[in-house]
């Protein structure tokens, strides 16, 4: 058998990296020729688990078709955030936390998919159902992805679930889950040596509702006027960004992490429809989005609904 | 919480009528308000294991919208296949064996698809899961239905896990899994009683290969001229459903149970395409189809490849 490269969605987060290493783990574990690979650049967030557990990045690779035959995707399934020429292999297996959607096989495949925050979390049942014992710095890897997607547990995708996986995997990893999760989280929202086009591409995921070509992009800040400072300098960006890649849409949503509070930045032949789909008035190119933190479950499902 | 429905595939065999009852009675046992429905007759076999294990057909309804709110799918996910109304209610799980393609949702779900012979499998280790104890009478529902889908552990579909959980299965139902099956098996094959129209209704499924839009359906048989010999009769029956239904193609496909053989009558605009697929000429609207007894593993597959 040939090897199976893992990896996750485009503009890699923490838990599509540290996933794709995880569960490459347990394949391997189970007698799988597996590899992590990954489609995009480390963030810091990332990097600084990376670093704390002592793993190192996955290999980068560019078009699958040319790496691989058969693969296997975390933390994702829609195929415009996916590897290039993904329609030219075969997908085996999917482990995801997402709604389904522009996803198609031609034969049957092992789909796991739970409403569940993160990842990881299904990662970490499948661990014990197969009787694999979790390292110490594979259970570490685990924590930080749940810790990244929940916010530190307080995320509305945060289920009990996430928060016992957290709780088990802190001890195995034997970290203050609250102590290094913050530190994790703040590294990740330190914005102060990113440009704007950084920003941009960090955590961006097209969709597509109805006939509204979009990416919804999110950052975590500190300070949010971090970013917003720089807001007509961003929004001539994302101008550019629609103009070239034909966008009807850029949602960019700058996520204050100590307040769990959101403000969107908004522009495209849609965005008047996309701040009506949260009931407010585009102001400025601006939408504020109180109690806002999950592109998942408080930002898409919106969308989906109101454009 | 309001109740959900559970259901499998329109023209439902086995697998889905079972798997129906047997996955809402374990939901059922883990707290949820959940009702087996159906989207179709029950045909000779699966009236032959529901009466064998004392079980009513399911409830038969029509659009589900006008039912219930939320929805769990077994033994299917493509919508053409499901329930009328299906875009207007939330699909909170889906547990199956097939490729996924239609399939769509607006939030994160419960998705549970595994490349084995049959859901009653998949059910089986969920009850472990969930440790629940599997009744007698469930367990008979669940071993009539593996041994449906994999054409009594000889389908090509059928893994080392189908053929586990029959075994244990069987044992729990208390009868002889063998036995039991073929008489099972042979009151679905009895065609003597069917008009052509029933035949062409018992197990029917809407595909689109490419922009082709095709019915794939097959029927068991114990003699397989009891079909050919009114082969005149059906092409024109094919073509009329065809026109019907701006099909390209109609894929009826006999299937000799106890040699594990197959004839396929292939009519539309797309039949040659078709018959090329399998790398055969079509004579006659006939492509003869020697060791092939899966739609989903030696038909789909090539189909889509092909078309």
């Amino acid at each position: 058998m040939s090897k199976v490269l893992v990896f996750g969605h485009k503009n890699p987060d923490t838990d599509t990296i540290t996933s794709a290493i995880v569960y490459a783990y347990l394949k391997q574990q189970l007698g799988v020729d597996a590899e992590a690979v990954r489609l995009g650049e480390v963030n810091n967030e990332t990097a600084y688990a990376l670093e704390k557990f002592s793993f190192e990045a996955p290999r980068l690779i560019g078009n699958v078709a040319e790496e691989a035959k058969e693969v296997i995707l975390v933390d994702h399934n829609e195929r415009q955030q996916s590897a290039d020429g993904i329609e030219a292999v075969k997908v085996t297996e999917v482990i995801d936390h997402h709604r389904i959607a522009n996803f198609e096989t031609s034969d049957p495949l092992y789909y796991r998919a739970e409403p569940v925050g993160c990842t990881a979390t299904i990662l970490n049942k499948m661990f014990k159902e197969n009787n694999v014992e979790v390292p110490s710095n594979i259970a570490g890897l685990m924590l930080s992805a749940i810790v990244s997607d929940t916010l530190l547990f307080k995320s509305p995708t945060c289920t009990e679930q996430d928060v016992q996986a957290g709780k088990e995997l802190a001890e195995i990893a034997g970290v203050n889950a609250d102590e290094y999760g913050l530190a994790m989280l703040k590294a990740g929202a330190d914005l102060s040596d990113k440009s704007l086009e950084d920003l941009l591409s960090l955590d961006a995921k097209e969709f597509t509702f109805g006939d509204v070509k979009a990416v919804v992009a999110q950052v975590n800040a500190v300070d949010v006027n971090d970013v917003l400072n720089r807001q007509d300098e961003l929004v001539s960006l994302l101008n550019q960004n629609i103009e070239a890649n034909n966008l009807n849409l850029f949602f960019f949503v700058v996520t204050d992490i100590l307040n769990n509070d959101s403000t969107a930045v908004v522009v495209g032949s849609a965005s008047e429809a996309a701040a009506k789909a949260f009931g407010k008035e585009l102001v400025n190119n601006l939408v504020d989005l109180p109690g806002v933190v999950s592109r998942k479950k408080q930002i898409v499902p919106v969308l989906t609904e109101g454009l």
